[in-house]
């Protein structure tokens, strides 16, 4: 089952601006800003609700989401949803037919546990699942 | 304030595909199905946590969801915030630089009152206030 949506993932050219946009036009103060060396991103997040939205900035020109702006430009990148039961919604949606980016699941940021559908698969709607084990 | 993420508009050739992969890929049942004659889309909802998700399929190819599908494909199509103070944020985002597409609130599905902020004002997202009056 899935609980909720965790975040969405929106890629944008520069952090900064971009933060500015979500605390100046929509009102939303940043919560915390981090690196992921590993996806070489840089990241802000914002609350909203019992879901957060997560900017993605690149770090460098071969970091995925600097491929994703030179193919799409700005703009939403990927949508999470959080279950309790990760391996089990991976199995079921590998059963009903959904190509998978990840089978079993990887290290994503804040301790969680993630793993992408495949955006052909997800009617061009790049989809992760995220769990944190206690 | 924006209280919640309301909903997520997706963008779909097939309705009744899509539906079908939100229930079986991703085991979320369909709320409704809904026709808003207005926008020229049949619509059909997904509760998951506090917010939803919209699948939006045009039923006419002047649809201003035929042309998003013809220039984009399918996928995110607007990111809906619920808010109790609708025109106060408009008046914030306008403030703050923001371009609007509806400088007034318009009526919405659901007996929402809505109001769209341009998507090269808000980092390639096109991006939906509701609020719904008691």
């Amino acid at each position: 089952m899935l609980q909720k949506i965790d975040h969405l993932g929106i890629a944008v050219k520069s952090l900064d601006e971009a933060v500015a946009h979500y605390e100046n036009v929509m009102g939303v103060p940043c919560e915390k800003k981090e690196v992921i060396e590993s996806q070489k991103v840089r990241t802000a997040f914002f609350a909203v609700g019992d879901t957060h939205i997560e900017l993605l900035e690149p770090t460098s020109d071969d970091s995925p989401i600097a491929k994703f702006l030179e193919k799409n430009g700005e703009g939403l990148h990927h949508v999470a949803y959080y279950t309790d039961h990760l391996e089990e919604q991976l199995k079921q949606a590998e059963e009903a037919g959904c190509r998978l980016i990840n089978r079993e699941p990887v290290p994503g940021a804040g301790g969680k546990r993630i793993a992408f559908l495949h955006p052909k698969s997800t009617y061009g709607v790049l989809t992760e699942f995220c769990t944190k084990d206690e």
